[in-house]
């Protein structure tokens, strides 16, 4: 048995996000479909991160094992043939057999997208968050600084949540305007449910001036949901970048 | 009797064009169809620049006769209340009553954007061509400078065009690379059919080293589609610009 990783790219925008649903359109069912047909036996994927309906991907990954001896390069070439075209295969390679992609420190990088002018552009609808109130880049970068670095973050964490602590690291969140599109970038080593929709929702709070920045302190202080902006829709939410402590083989 | 002037954009993929077809979703049918039901009466717009199929814009025109009082820059507001998400109107006006957006003097700018990575990103999949083969955009700037000016663009127009003469004048052309994304922005007076695709699809020849760059010359003066590039995909292609010398009052 071997097992071979995929890096993963999708547009979410027509899929009940990343875990398998019967019936419903998913990433992962998509995957195990297309990968069973190419390889003749059953393949379940482990997937890294399960994104939800509608978000995008620019990198995530899934596992899977099998005895076929195809080298491991030609499964992204060969998947990317059946695939539709919004899901495609940007690399595929052996690992270690107990490579597990939900089991390994990890580095992530979540962008959320605002698309701020004065209407909402057709061509830019599906991947961004759209409003026409001028928002503040400058205050929102500020007001996110105070996220940054081991914290309790219960306030950007959606009920329902099933994780064990609320205490996460986040690394670095780069707030940038290039034009009308307004990128908020957060880097950590996890994320809670819904917990970067959460934050650009309330970092787009500062941006009108209905928080200041100075104001997301208090609201992670809080450790209370209701504290925070609201969500932000999936449309805007892309996982951009993932990396792995202890890598591929 | 007054006449109003609509600026439109929209997203081309799920539309068959421009220009009204019956039994198939067009911009001009959307348009005809939710301002009758707006104001109560048969609306029949004249439109601009019929854009092909699968055509994106920023900014085309149309105008529409009618009796009804409302003020003009209502009608965007309450237009885009019923059309599809992926049609917008940015802005609405009153013109004078012999304003006809293709009997006026005008100066359009299209953009063609090429998606120039190892993979296909499914989240630019809908608004770009693909080409892994890296292009050099020095190249096919280079290559851009001979088609500035008054011309017989002949050798870039698709058989079957009725245009009375095949001479145009190109303002300017700019190559742009940023990142991933290279962007052709061709100005003129006016284009023949498939024109912009056809010089997009030449340029990148030219990017790929095919063509030299002072081949693009040679092309232009053999008057002879034949000798161009192929014609580059309608999803890349966007109106961006337009304007008219004597514009709205």
């Amino acid at each position: 048995m071997r097992r071979i990783k995929l890096t993963v790219a999708y547009d979410g925008t027509n899929y009940h996000g990343w875990q398998f649903q019967p019936g419903s359109p998913t990433i992962e069912g998509e995957l195990n479909k297309y990968l069973s047909e190419l390889f003749k036996e059953e393949i379940v994927v482990i997937g890294a991160s399960r994104t939800d309906s509608g978000v995008h991907a620019l990198c995530n990954v899934a596992v899977f094992d099998t005895k076929a001896r195809i080298p491991a390069e030609k499964v992204a070439y060969a998947l990317n043939q059946r695939l539709p075209e919004d899901i495609r295969i940007r690399k595929s390679e052996d690992v270690a057999t107990d490579f597990h992609p939900r089991k390994q420190a990890t580095r992530k990088t979540y962008e959320y997208k605002i698309l701020n002018e004065e209407f909402l552009n057709p061509v830019e609808r599906l991947y961004a968050h759209f409003t026409y109130v001028p928002l503040d880049e400058k205050k929102m970068q500020e007001g996110a600084k105070y996220l940054i670095g081991k914290h309790d973050f219960a306030s950007f964490c959606a009920s329902g949540s099933t994780a064990e602590t609320t205490v996460r690291t986040i690394y670095d969140i780069m707030v940038e305007r290039n034009g009308n599109m307004i990128s908020i970038k957060v880097t950590g080593n996890g994320f809670l449910y819904n917990m970067v929709r959460i934050i650009a929702g309330t970092l787009v709070e500062v941006g009108k001036g209905r928080f200041t920045p100075e104001q997301v302190k208090d609201v992670l202080e809080a450790k209370d949901r209701t504290k925070a902006g609201p969500t932000a829709p999936a449309k805007g939410l892309m996982l951009y970048e993932y990396s792995f402590e202890k890598d591929a083989k």
